[in-house]
C-alpha cells in the first residue's frame, strides 16, 4: 500500500501558529509572482531546440550533483547512475534501472532541500500522488516518461508555466552563442538571456586556457598575444554578450582575492601567464587583478559584476580523472573578503555605476565580513544563500545574520543557481515561504508591522532582483 | 493618513506563547532596574554644561555611524547627511532638510537594531504617535525640536529619566579631564565617569603617535623618551583617571595578540616605535607587548580591563581622506584568541585581581575560543555582543553559543558601547527582553526553574554588570 | 524549605506544543532503546573489579573536567575540589567538604549541560526529590554515600540498569588490557571493550616518546628503531586490541593535517623524530603522515577510524605543570579540513572498506567543510557533536548545519564521549531529546512524514553508531 504524497500548503511556514497566520498572509501575495532567474546553468539549447526531455533519469538523476553526491557517499557508484567514464568505460544504460536505483535510496534525502525540491516535481508537475520508494519507483518512471513525451512538458511550455519572466544562461567568452540567437530568431517570447562568465579566459589555471586565449583572438581579431589586445577581446565579448542579452558577468574564483596592478606590472604577468610560465602565485595575483579589470569594465558597460569564490573544485583527484568536472566534489573552503576585496574597492567600492554581488560559501562571513561591507560600500550588495546554503536552513541563517546589519535593501532577493530546470520554481517557492517565514516572526515579535512585511515579501521575491541585475 | 506608531508591551518577547508568559514575568522584574552604562562614548560635554541639544538632526543622525553606513551604502553622500567634508568642502547645512532625506529613507532600517533603538526614541522619549515616513517627517523635526527646548529634555534630565546609576565615557590619556572634574564640582549627583583608553600612546599606527609619547611625558613630567619613563607616566595618568572615577581601562586592537617582552627587548623596542622606525610586525609586537604590561598595572591598581579587537578601522580608503574617522567604515576581521592571549594568560590569566573582559566582533570564536577560556581562567569574563551584533540577533547569538560552555556568570551582563545618548534606554531595554527571552525557553524547556530565571534576570540587567566594572 | 527537584517529563522537547506532541511520540519510541557508547574513557577497572564507588566527590566532582574549569574559573581552587598537585602539595581530603564546597557552586552550573546531565544523575539514579543548595549539600552527600555501598550501585550493576549494550573505553598501544581480559575472564555478561589510542607512539610531542617506541617494541617483539619495525609493532598492537575486542581506533591530534609520504621520506622522518631531533614541522608532518598510515591499516584490518582534533591541550602552563593534564584547560582552536584531509582521501576517501569518523570543536566548520566533505566521500562519516558541543543548543547546531548536506545517513548517531560513567544514560537521553525535537520540527514543518520521523529517531539513537562502529 503505497504512502500518499501530499505537499502541505503551510510546508516550511514557521511552525508557531500566530507566525505562520501571518506567513501564510505573506506568501499569499508572493506565491504566484513572476520568477526571476538571473544566475543558472540550464541548457539554452532547450529552449533554441524545444526538444522534448528524453527519458525521467536523464532529465531528473543524471545531470543533477546534488544526487550525484548523496548517493555517490553511500556507496552507488556513479556508473550505476548512468555516468560515463571518460575514458568510454561502461556505465548503466538503462535509464529505467537508474530510476529504480535512485528510488532504492530516496530515503537517504531526508532533511535534504533535494528531497523538498524533487517532491515539489513529482507532485506538482508531475501530479504524482504516491511517495517515491522501490514499490512505485516504476509507476514513478511509467508516469514521468508518459508525461514528458507531451507537448506542454516541452522545454518552452515548461518555461511559460512556470511563470518564468527571465531565465540567464552561463556561458564562456568563447561561445557564439548560438542557442541564444536561435531562440531570438525563433520569435518565441521567453526571455532567455546569457551571463558573461570570463573564467575560461581569466584564469590560468583554466585547462587550456593558453589555446583558449589564440582562440579569444581569433574570434575578436585583437592581438591576444598582447595584454592591451587581450583587453580590447574581453570588452568586444562582453559587448557581444550584451547585445545577445546578458546583463551580468560571473566570477568564480578559488578565493575573492583581488589586485590593481599598474598597466606594466599587468602586461608583464599577462605574458608569464599567456606563456604557461606562471607560478600559483603569479596566476592568483592575475586573476585578483582581473576582477578589478573587470570591475573597471562594469562601470563602462553596465553589466552587473558576480562574485562565486571559495569552491575547492575538483577535490576528488580519481573522480575527477574518470569522470571530469561538476560530479559533486566541489568542497568550499575558507573564504577571506575584507582583505581580499580592498584593491577593487579601493578603485571602485564608492562608484553607484557598479554593482558587485557577493556569494560565499562561508556563512561565518555573514555577519563578521559580508554585511558589515554590503552595509557601507555603495558598489556592494549581498546575494541570496549559495549552494549548499540554498536550503531552508541556509536561507535563514543568511537573514538572520545578515539583515540586522545590512539591511534588506543590500541584498538581491533569490536566485537558484541551477542545471535542474524543473527544480526552478521550487527553489523559488522555498525561498519565497522562508524568506515570509522569517518576516513573520519579526511581525509577530513586534519588529516590523504587517504592511511593511508586505511591502518586503514583494521586494525579496520579485522587485529587488529585478532591479539589482537590471533586468 | 499617517500609519500609527505603537510599541508593543511584548515586543522582542519569543513568540511562542508559554515562554512568553514566562519572559514577561522576568521582564517585569527588571524593566525599571538602573542602568549601569560602563563603557561608551557620550561627549561628557553634554553632562557638564548641561546645554540643550541643539536639533533633531544633530542629535540623532550626524553622530551616528549606524545610521550614516545604510544610507551611505544606498546611495546618500555625507554631505547630503550634514558631515563636513575635511578640506571644507560644502555640506547641507539645514537640519530640517537632513531629517527630510533621512525619513525618506526610513524603510532601509526594516529589521535593524537602528530602528528598533529609534521607534523606541521616537515613541518613548517624544512621545510621537505616528510612523516615521517622509509625509511625517516635519511633524517629527517640529516635534523633537520643540522637546529639545525643554529643561527636562536636557542632558543631565534625561540622565535622571533615563534611570542611569553609572555611566562611563572614554577619553585619551591624554585628556585633562575637564569635563569630569567640571561635573564632580557642579554639585550635581549623576555618576558619569571616565574610561582609560590609552590606544593614543600604545598604538605606534596612531595618527601622531610620536607627538603624543612627547605630550605624555609633558603632562605627566616622565622622561618619555624611555621605556622606563614611559610606563611611569602610563601609571601616572591611570591613577589621574581613577582619581576621576575611572574602574575600567579599554584597548582598542586590531588583532587580540599579547606578549610578555622581558625589560631589555621591550625597552629596545620602545625606542624603535617612538622614533617613528618601527616595521608594521615591531607595531604590532609592541601593542601586543603592552597588552600584558597594562595587564600587569590592572593587577596593580585593580583598574578592570576589557579588550576590544578585530575591527579594520577606516577600510573605505577616499571616504576616510575625505572625512576622516568614525563614519561607518569600520570592518570586522577574523580575530583569533587562543594563541594570541596565551602571553598574556600565562603571565596573569590564574591572577584573580585581574578582570579582562573579551569582546569581539568574530562570532565563530563564541563557541569556539570564548567560551572555553573564559569558562576556565579566573581572570577572564565575556563581554556582551558588540557593535554590529549588539542587536537581537546577535544577543542570542552569544547566549545560545556561549552559555553552555562559560555558563552566565563568567559573562557581565549588557553595556551599550554607543554614543548617541537617547537610545542608552532603548540599548538595554532590548538586552533585557532578549535575556528574558533566552531565560524563559530554558524555563519552557525544563532546563531552569523560574525562581532560578528570575534571579539571573536580575543578575544579566544589573548585578553582573556592576560588579564586573567594580562599580 | 528545600525547592523540589523533578525531571519533567517534556523537559528539552521543542517548546511550541504541535512539535513537542509529535516529539513526544517519537522519544516515546526510542527512550528505553539499549545505549551504544562506542568512544568514550570510563575506566574499565571498575568493571573489572566490580569495587564500589568509594564516595560522592570522588564519583561525581573531582574526576569531571566540566566541573573543575567551570569552579575554577570562579575562583575556586583544585585543591579545594580535591585534586592533589603533583609535587606533593596539601589538597581538600574530606569529600563531605568537597561536595558543599559543589552545592555552595552549583548556580554557576545553570544553563549548562553539566547541570541537566546531574539533575538526572540526582534525581533518576539516586531518587533524589530535593534541588541541590548548600542547604541540601550533607543530605545529598548522606543520600549517594548510602546509595553507593548498595549492591545495585556497583559498575556492573549500573552498566545493566543503564541498558549499556556495548561500551568502549579507550588505551594506549601500550596497554596490555588486563581489566579487558579480567571481564572478558570473569564470565560476566557485559560487553566493554577498547579502542586503540596511538597518540602516544604516534605524537612525536607526547611526553616520554622515545621511550614509548622502545617499549612498544619490547612488547611485540619488532624492532622500532626502524620504520618496517615500527609500523609491524603498530598493527600486531592493532590485532592484539581488536583480540580484545576493539572494533576501532581513535586519534588525538592538534590539527587535521594528512599527509601521503614514500616509505624513505617517511623512514627518514622516523628516524628523526624517533631520536628526539626533530622540528615542530617534522613532529606535524609525522603525525599526519601517520594518520594516512592508519587509514590504510584500517583497510586491511577493517578497525573503523576516528580523529578528533583541534584542541590546545594544557593551554594554562602553570595549572598543567601544578596539576598535570586534563583539568579542563584544553581549549579549541579553529581547525581545516578541506586541505588538510586530502592527503589520506587522495588515497583512500573513495575506499568504501574505510570508515574514517569526523568530530570537531570548530562549528564553522560543519556546514563549510564537514558536511560537503561527509557528503561526498564514501569513506567519510561525520560523528556527533563533540566535547564544548555536546549540548542541546551544540546538537542543533550540528543537524541544522550538516543535515541539508550530508543528510542524517553520513552521521553516525551519538556517543557520549565521557569518563563520567553515571552521566552515560543522562547525555544519551539528552541526545535522544534533540534529536527527536528536531525531527518533530521537520514533521511539523511538512519537511518529513512522521513515519519518516519515526525510523529516523531509531536510526539516529541506535542503529546508525551500531553500523558505524561495527558492533
Amino acid at each position: 500500500m503505497p504512502t500518499p504524497l501530499v505537499l502541505h500548503p503551510d510546508r516550511l511556514l514557521p511552525i508557531e501558529p500566530a507566525a505562520r497566520d501571518v506567513a501564510r498572509r505573506l506568501y499569499a501575495q508572493v506565491r504566484a509572482l513572476p520568477i526571476i532567474s538571473p544566475h543558472g546553468h540550464t541548457d539554452p539549447a532547450w529552449f533554441a531546440t524545444n526538444d522534448a526531455f528524453t527519458d525521467p533519469a536523464a532529465l531528473l538523476i543524471t545531470p543533477d550533483h546534488y544526487l550525484l553526491r548523496m548517493l555517490y557517499s553511500q556507496g552507488v557508484s556513479l556508473e550505476q547512475l548512468g555516468v560515463a567514464p571518460l575514458d568510454g568505460g561502461d556505465c548503466e544504460r538503462d535509464p529505467r534501472k537508474i530510476w529504480q536505483r535512485f528510488a532504492a535510496h530516496w530515503h537517504l534525502f531526508r532533511g535534504t532541500p533535494s528531497r523538498t525540491w524533487l517532491d515539489w516535481v513529482f507532485s506538482e508537475l508531475f501530479d504524482l500522488r504516491v511517495r517515491l520508494e522501490p514499490a512505485t519507483a516504476d509507476h514513478y518512471y511509467d508516469h514521468i516518461a508518459a508525461r514528458l513525451a507531451e507537448a506542454e512538458f516541452r522545454p518552452r511550455a515548461l518555461f511559460q508555466r512556470f511563470g518564468i519572466e527571465a531565465l540567464a544562461t552561463t556561458e564562456s567568452p568563447l561561445d557564439p552563442l548560438p542557442h541564444h540567437r536561435a531562440i531570438r530568431a525563433s520569435g518565441w517570447r521567453g526571455r532567455v538571456i546569457t551571463a558573461f562568465r570570463p573564467d575560461p579566459v581569466v584564469d590560468p589555471e583554466y585547462d587550456g586556457f593558453g589555446a583558449k586565449l589564440i582562440e579569444l583572438g581569433n574570434i575578436t581579431g585583437e592581438d591576444t598575444s598582447r595584454y592591451a589586445g587581450y583587453l580590447a577581446a574581453l570588452r568586444a565579448r562582453r559587448r557581444f554578450f550584451a547585445d545577445n542579452g546578458a546583463t551580468s558577468t560571473d566570477h568564480g574564483h578559488p578565493s575573492a582575492a583581488t589586485a590593481d596592478l599598474d598597466d606594466d606590472t599587468a602586461a608583464a604577468l599577462y605574458s608569464r601567464v599567456r606563456d604557461g610560465a606562471a607560478s600559483a602565485v603569479d596566476c592568483e595575483l592575475f586573476r585578483a587583478h582581473m576582477l578589478t579589470v573587470m570591475a573597471g569594465m562594469s562601470v563602462e558597460d553596465g553589466l552587473v559584476m558576480q562574485l562565486h569564490p571559495g569552491s575547492w573544485r575538483n577535490h576528488n583527484v580519481s573522480l575527477h580523472a574518470r569522470f571530469g568536472r561538476d560530479k559533486g566534489a566541489d568542497i568550499p573552503v575558507r573564504t577571506e573578503y575584507v582583505r581580499a576585496l580592498k584593491p577593487l574597492l579601493d578603485r571602485y567600492g564608492n562608484d553607484r555605476r557598479l554593482t558587485l554581488i557577493l556569494f560565499t560559501l562561508d556563512e561565518s562571513t555573514y555577519a563578521r565580513e559580508l554585511a558589515p561591507l554590503a552595509g557601507h560600500y555603495p558598489a556592494l550588495k549581498l546575494g541570496p544563500a549559495w549552494w549548499f546554503h540554498d536550503s531552508p536552513e541556509g536561507m535563514r541563517r543568511l537573514r538572520r545574520q545578515t539583515t540586522e546589519t545590512a539591511g534588506f535593501y543590500n541584498t538581491v532577493g533569490f536566485n537558484d543557481d541551477t542545471r535542474a530546470f524543473c527544480s526552478i520554481p521550487a527553489r523559488h517557492d522555498v525561498a519565497r515561504r522562508i524568506d515570509c517565514g522569517y518576516l513573520a516572526e519579526l511581525v509577530v515579535a513586534h519588529q516590523l508591522d504587517e504592511d511593511e512585511a508586505a511591502e518586503l515579501a514583494i521586494d525579496l521575491s520579485y522587485t529587488l532582483v529585478k532591479r539589482a541585475y537590471r533586468l
